[in-house]
């Protein structure tokens, strides 16, 4: 599991910055920032859970003295566009021919069958043999409902997601694919 | 402020329930459960938002042994009902004659003005003198543009907002005034 609040790093410059899987949570709170403060989505990471088992007091603040990490039932970004909701979580693996579904909480899967049902806008963003796909909630609750194995394979990633684009000023462009998913009229679609 | 994690209370069956403000985040969260586990809407609330500062180990398992309560700067409620988005932030204050504005912080009303620009719903739901109301996002804002207090007077909360109602089974009924302050049309209303 993944360290969840660490700090930006000082070396944020300097790295090849696009082509680091570890680096995706920080391409997409990036994003995130850019389509904000340019007025073209609000979407933000939630908080990490965290249970919280003891608190004290210094200098009349509450501080936390103990407290864990608990497992997310829902997915880490959410906001909304055009006054849709959209709802999505970024994976990365190392594997190579495959995406395990292991990466994917049981009560996540649940959570998005919710969204769907309720006409939400809900993905993955998936970071595998160097490239970023976006797959639409539909496309991967078919593949649990439809197979019996425990994981995806690169082709129907390939075959059924949107290959994503990274530029360093605006991000990833997965805003660009929403109106698609979601069936929005485009008649106002930023580029 | 409130402890914003605290347990359950044991004594959760036998006080009344409906008549404590105290209790308004209990009653929200018991409502968004209804509506979750009946398919009307999909609603959370958001972790509250934690600044970690120091992780240990034990066995093997991360524990958080500093951190402090951030102010969030979004609110405390969002999700989805008809594949609108909608966010909220439930309130309340002992003061008889007008709602403090000092409740809600600047990062969030900045926040409420986005969602309004993007078409999302929102609204706070206040506890005063023994009642609930909604105060639409749109509303709330007027009001802060067009006034020099630093508080809303309780007679404009009555005029502009929604009286809510408690039931026990399906706690306060916000969601039905979600199709009328978001404009969405009603073909499918469920009461």
């Amino acid at each position: 599991m993944n360290y969840p609040n660490k700090k930006r790093q000082v070396f944020h410059k300097t790295i090849d910055y696009a082509n680091r899987g570890m680096d995706l949570e920080r391409i997409i709170n990036d994003t995130n920032e850019y389509l904000l403060t340019n007025d073209i989505a609000v979407i933000y990471k939630k908080p990490t859970p965290i249970g919280i088992v003891k608190v004290s007091y210094e200098n009349n603040k509450q501080v936390i003295t103990k407290g864990y990490f608990a497992s997310p039932s829902t997915l880490d970004y959410n906001g909304l566009y055009k006054g849709k909701y959209i709802e999505f979580d970024a994976k990365n693996t190392e594997a190579k021919t495959s995406f395990p579904l292991a990466n994917i909480h049981e009560h996540q899967i649940k959570h998005i069958r919710n969204i769907i049902n309720h006409q939400g806008i809900v993905f993955l963003i998936i970071y595998m043999n160097n490239n970023y796909y976006l797959l639409n909630g539909p496309d991967l609750i078919n593949f649990i409902d439809n197979n019996t194995r425990k994981s995806i394979p690169y082709d129907y990633l390939q075959e059924k997601g949107y290959k994503l684009e990274y530029n360093y000023n605006k991000g990833l462009n997965y805003i660009n694919y929403i109106d698609i998913i979601g069936g929005i009229k485009n008649e106002e679609t930023k580029n």
